[in-house]
């Protein structure tokens, strides 16, 4: 009974690797072109030197401020940075990763309590909740979710993003680099830009609903069916993007091994205490 | 020049509290319905008992798994509870809070190592860096992330959400209640129903941009003059809303000023090791 044009099903079958996927129409009066949009998002990692539009970081802060905050605490900031070098030596510390130097807008997502310590200071009141684990929580999660709703908003805008979760690697150099005051921490980067035509990016299947999906309690029932068929499937979207194949518990298992795995991040704990946040 | 029928400046000058803010009209071949629909959320706190249209959890959790993830770990689950007892007792830890009974549907995201634990264990391989700090935030991001994008695809059916933080007031009997294994933490909650037209939710002012977007610098430089301003701002909305008037401010110092303010969450950081995390 839709009037809309939008037809889910095709990104979901690539989003799930399965021809066969289907949704429910969504009822009527549903903003189908929104559901749309979020089924498609693709991780860009090829850009072109273009500008962006004017105006794009204030649509994308906008975006941003508009997802949910905990208790409104506003525990959050984002850093933008444009300068060449600045890019250069943030895509060092973040391995290397080339799409940071293209990109024209690399956006740094604090986790920031040190806006709390200030407020609180100002009327002269203790902030001593900020040293716990809590807290430091409140915070990363604030940043992701304005980060996400950013997201959403550049590629409504028509550019393509990646976050860096590499910019933890060098997490020291990186503070020192953007000036970050005690309880500022850089959570991840986002590379912001319009997608290189020639490079196209593909949808990344994703594991079974059944899997990330629990009633009432947790079930990792659906896993012994599952992941076997991922792997499959993850083997054949690389050998389709000219990469070698290789199955995702394979991946993911050497991701977790062990601290050699974490590419530097095993010291994370210790830069975090050293920028003010107890984790009490 | 833009053909699209969205004007983004009212639903702009409700987010800042201003009549005068304004952005650029978006390129041309922008999704403007998106941008539109990301600016005019708000955060719903009464429902209809309404039950939800059949394949809506299917919808969210396509969406949510469309979000990024970090090195495609997948490293977070997501649980649906709609049975009213176990709504009844999630809320009675959570501040009692009516909305999480009201609300058909409830959801508890979960950072989810867990999964990337057994498939290691599959395959006789060790996740040794999953006692990391570093994996024990790439859960909580992935968490945040997927759970933005349900959020963004509920409304965009015409549904409202709150997420519900106090759920980590008495985590140990979350955590017990939906039987979440080791290396599982019950992240934070999300209400799910038709809003209640009778009660409508308004669209909350925030900071302005001025005061959480850095250039190249972190610089607390704008508070001085933005943060009194933002105070009158939500003074004037809680009037609007009912509510007894408080500075933004003083509201944010109260809730940060020590561990007898949250609400139990001081004690986060003790089930989160009893629940496996080591964070090293």
């Amino acid at each position: 009974m839709s009037q809309n044009p939008y037809d889910l099903n095709p990104a979901l079958a690539a989003r799930y690797a399965n021809a066969q996927a289907a949704l429910p129409t969504p009822p009527a009066g549903a903003n189908t072109a929104v559901l749309q949009h979020l089924l498609a998002h693709r991780s860009v990692r090829a850009y072109l030197p273009d500008a962006l539009p004017e105006g794009t970081l204030a649509h994308l802060v906008a975006a941003a401020q508009s997802a949910p905050t905990s208790s409104n605490l506003q525990a959050w900031s984002v850093l933008a940075v444009t300068d060449p070098e600045r890019k250069a030596r943030l895509s060092e510390w973040s391995r290397d990763q080339a799409h940071i130097r293209q990109a024209p807008l690399f956006l740094v997502w604090l986790a920031d309590l040190s806006r709390l310590d200030r407020v609180a200071q100002g009327l002269g009141l203790p902030s001593d909740a900020n040293q716990y684990l809590e807290q430091f929580l409140v915070a990363s999660i604030d940043a992701s979710l304005a980060a996400q709703n950013a997201v959403v908003a550049a590629e409504a805008l028509g550019l393509g993003t990646v976050y860096i979760g590499a910019l933890r690697n060098r997490a020291p150099e990186v503070a020192a680099e953007l000036k970050l005051p005690a309880h500022v921490f850089p959570l991840f980067g986002l590379c912001v830009g319009h997608p290189d035509p020639a490079q196209p990016a593909a949808v990344k299947p994703r594991l079974a609903q059944s899997v990330v999906l629990h009633h009432e309690h947790y079930s990792a029932e659906a896993e012994a069916r599952e992941v076997p068929q991922y792997d499959q499937a993850i083997q054949a979207f690389q050998r389709d993007q000219g990469l070698p194949p290789v199955p995702w518990s394979q991946q993911a298992s050497q991701r977790v091994a062990g601290p050699q795995s974490l590419s530097g991040r095993d010291h994370l704990r210790r830069f975090i205490t050293w920028q003010g946040f107890e984790l009490t």
